[in-house]
């Protein structure tokens, strides 16, 4: 075998062999599966939790709270994945809250809801399991020190058909994820190791996990392609979990790789509302021990945020918000509009696709004036021109030279626009009945933002079971050691995930899989 | 270990010891992958394809006219799968009969109206390729025996821009399958190896496939709720292939277990219009070895197809060129209409699951007049009539008797739809503009079939490139020794496939894959 001829894998097996990997007598052949009788374990736990988000850090605290010796690995530097940086808006049906101020909720009408979204074909017991334990999660997540605005009646998320969602003191996930690492790291017996990644599964001669092989001083690298291919940081260890081990891994919208197998039309510099980890790399490991992949197709791409920004950013409040409700969205190569601005994110991200599919660089263009902006994000203008992603014009022609869209056609399609919000007829059903003849102001300034679709959440991944077991397509039943929770599993969101389910679902299945394990 | 808790794959393997495997030395450990090092080879091939239809019989003629020696093994007692009972209707873009017609077609036009139908996520490189290739493989088919109906001008197919689809003279696949077969027969050192069962890859020490485990003497037995995971007939062998392996196993619509991971509306029992050998097993191992699992999640499924015969049968003509035309479709539990009867596929099909999802057994019912039915399709009203699948009745009353409607309101519904067809208008936005005024008939007789969503054709699956080789998420490069063709890839159909595509993706990249290997 030649030096230059080995790939990762082979190289990452031999170069634990001085720490972990005992050689195969006899034979310098590689195995695929890493397997319990070909190792020695550097270290030994109950349970190892792959990933430090919502659902890596619940399942920790609950199975340490079990009296487990528990150890959670994170390859990042930061702790807490997409979590730390979500919104904190926690969808919690049947909560406290809602019967302090009245509000009536069910079960049924959350599946309902979700069902909508998902176009029906969510897995349902998962969101049961939901309905039945959410409210455990939530009074977890508060036993751990989380913060939420309880004063005050729960907000009114789209496409929920009550106020059901509770956002945290802070308004960001880092309002649960501060305080219950804080916990984790109180509770004794329970580790966090961050900058070490999890490489592969040890099984035992059973198909069931019994460990894990990772590098220790990992230095994740977002310049590369694929990280989790081309990455060669760091020192091989192998750590045994006598109990099993918890995949926590979240989602891979931003794996230029894997993303753009489900969907061609993402650009490899397209950037995402996810932090730069968020890869399929742990994911692909369980497809290949057995684990069932579903639904990897859907991923959630979000029609309100700009290329000149990076991550989530201010644009999608001052979109949302603001431009995309008395303004308009236009190509920049016709002037012309080509979407209902109000449509469901899918619609509007395949429009935005179709101009930027013939022209990766045709970036759309939202116009508004100062009349479209909601009361309370008004404070969030200023930060948008500071930052350069919203700019402010004096005149059409000032926004037509500066896109370069042809000015008359633009004047055209305001024109056209602004006349059908007065009859209340839109040629793309947007409902401008309601606006009551607020449309583009003639005296302008006009606000305007670039657009561009970003991947925001994967609803496909692993099978998991209502227990959080993760189930084999070779058996058809559980793997021996092995559960997930959170955006690594899919089915809960169907086709489309709504707004503030996803810490429902992390929490809650963390918690179940730290209960179960 | 105790001989009830072996799985089924140990005990494949312990049952092969006595011909291929080797025990493992010191242990009665099972590895979780076949590794070449541990068998011993029954038998010795170049390539060796699995799977009998377009893909692979096409694959196996071109590695055999390369004079490799080729071995087909086909698990079900029956030559051809899906392909041997399709329609044969074949979308050939650029054919030589469009030229002697004068239809003017190109490769964009072809691609684009692939994208269309396909929501803009198809792999455009296999597309591409398709473009390039599909004339050869149309001389190919033709070459190995196929017979079209080359005299008349191509069949304009439902979402293709232009005339493009060449049909078979038999319009049965079967008019492709039989001739190649022989052809393939007839070539000295090729056979195809039938009730032949591929259970697992066996990898050389790169990860590469230098051959399979097989059952012989297999029994595939559709009355098993998973026959991939609970069939044990056979004898097992080890079989090396010297070039290389070419996955060519088909769609899993008939995979009770895999289809409802994708999709949980579809009940157990629910009939597919594939043959029951269509399941997912063969891909599911691919995938355990790296191939990447691509838009799993996209099934086509065909809302014209009925519950009361088995397979695709006679209800897809009668409902798609007759009873959805002029006449209604309603729900029986209130009489009312509940879709626009010409929607696409996927509209319609989700339109009955919403029925379906309250009640699984509210089969709705298609109902409409002798003056629905196109000219072409007179024939088959008393084929429909004679199974059964369609039924006559002298009034609305008999109607609403037979199926349990309300015969006040099924009553109403007809007149609201007529009233709105002899307007123009329709509730669902059906184009009844264009019926002149033909609606359901007062004088009668009705005729009526019930309707079921059926699995029709499983879009996603395997990432292959343009030469066919199955790439491997380890390394995101070709696996050695591994290709695959034919509708167990994914990626060129995107989200939903035009009618004719598969046979020329199917023969196109089998012909690639026997090219390459
Ligand atoms: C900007 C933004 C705002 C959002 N706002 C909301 C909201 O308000 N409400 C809502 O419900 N949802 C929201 N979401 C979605 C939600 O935040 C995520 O779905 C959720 O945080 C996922 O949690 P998780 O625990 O599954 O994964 P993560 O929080 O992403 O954690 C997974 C961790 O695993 C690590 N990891 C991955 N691979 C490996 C490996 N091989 N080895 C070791 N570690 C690994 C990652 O580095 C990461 O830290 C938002 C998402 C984003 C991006
Ligand atoms: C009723 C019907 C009508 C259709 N009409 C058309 C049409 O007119 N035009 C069109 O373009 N498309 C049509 N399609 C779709 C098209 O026929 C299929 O997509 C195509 O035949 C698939 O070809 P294939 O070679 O990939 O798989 P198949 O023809 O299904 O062959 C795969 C074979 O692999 C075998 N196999 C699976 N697993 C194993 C294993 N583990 N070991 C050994 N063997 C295994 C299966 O038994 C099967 O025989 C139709 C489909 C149906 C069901």
């Amino acid at each position: 075998m030649q030096k230059d001829t080995i790939s990762r894998r082979e190289a990452l097996k031999i170069g634990a062999l001085g720490t972990g990997l005992a050689m195969l007598a006899g034979t310098n052949a590689i195995a695929a599966t890493v397997l319990e009788k070909d190792v020695k374990f550097d270290e030994e736990y109950d349970v190892i939790v792959i990933g430090s988000g919502f659902a890596g850090l619940s399942a920790a605290a609950k199975a340490s709270e079990r009296g487990y010796k528990v150890l959670v690995v994170e390859k990042m530097g930061r702790i807490g994945g997409n979590s730390v940086i979500n919104g904190g808006a926690f969808a919690v049906p049947n909560n406290p809250d809602q019967k302090k101020f009245g509000i009536k909720d069910s079960g049924e009408l959350f599946i309902k809801d979700c069902l909508k979204a998902g176009l029906g074909i969510n897995h349902v017991e998962l969101l049961q399991t939901i309905v039945e334990r959410v409210n455990d999660a939530f009074a977890f997540a508060v036993k751990c020190g989380a913060k939420f605005q309880t004063a005050k009646e729960p907000t009114w998320f789209g496409g929920h058909s009550v106020p059901r969602t509770i956002v945290t003191d802070n308004m960001s996930g880092s309002g649960i994820i501060k305080p219950m690492t804080k916990y984790v790291q109180s509770l004794p017996g329970c580790k966090i190791m961050r900058r070490t990644k999890f490489d592969d599964f040890v099984l035992n001669d059973k198909d069931g996990v019994v460990g894990i092989v990772v590098r220790t001083n990992y230095k994740f690298d977002s310049n590369l392609h694929n990280d989790d291919i081309e990455n060669k940081t760091g020192d091989k260890k192998v750590f045994r979990a006598k109990k099993g081990v918890i995949l926590a891994s979240g989602g891979f919208s931003s794996d230029k790789v894997y993303r753009k197998l489900q969907d061609p039309r993402l650009a490899d510099d397209q950037d995402a509302t996810n932090h730069s980890g968020a890869t399929a790399g742990a994911m692909l490991k369980a497809f290949e021990i057995g684990a069932y992949p579903i639904q990897v197709g859907w991923i959630q791409q979000g029609p309100w945020a700009s290329p000149d920004e990076r991550g989530f950013g201010v644009a999608p409040l001052l979109t949302q918000q603001g431009l995309f409700k008395f303004g308009m969205a236009v190509d920049v190569r016709t002037g012309k509009r080509f979407m209902n601005e109000l449509a469901d994110r899918k619609t509007r991200a395949d429009a935005e696709y179709v101009i930027l599919r013939e022209d990766p660089k045709a970036y759309p263009v939202a116009i508004g004036t100062h009349n479209t902006f909601a009361e309370q994000i008004l404070h969030a203008i200023d930060k948008g021109l500071q930052t350069g992603v919203m700019k402010k014009f004096n005149s059409v022609d000032e926004v037509a030279t500066a896109y370069g869209i042809p000015a008359a056609a633009l004047k055209e399609s305001i024109k056209k626009y602004n006349d059908g919000v007065k009859k209340g007829e839109d040629e793309f059903g947007k409902p401008v009945k309601a606006f009551k003849g607020q449309g583009i102001e003639a005296k302008g300034p006009y606000y305007c933002i670039r657009l561009v679709p970003k991947p925001h959440h994967t609803m496909g991944g692993i099978k998991i079971n209502t227990k959080a077991q993760v189930l084999s397509s070779k058996t058809d039943k559980p793997i021996q050691g092995l559960f997930a929770a959170g955006e690594v599993t899919g089915g809960t969101h169907g086709a489309s995930r709504l707004g503030s389910v996803a810490v429902a679902d992390c929490l809650t299945f963390g918690m179940i899989a730290g209960e179960n394990i």
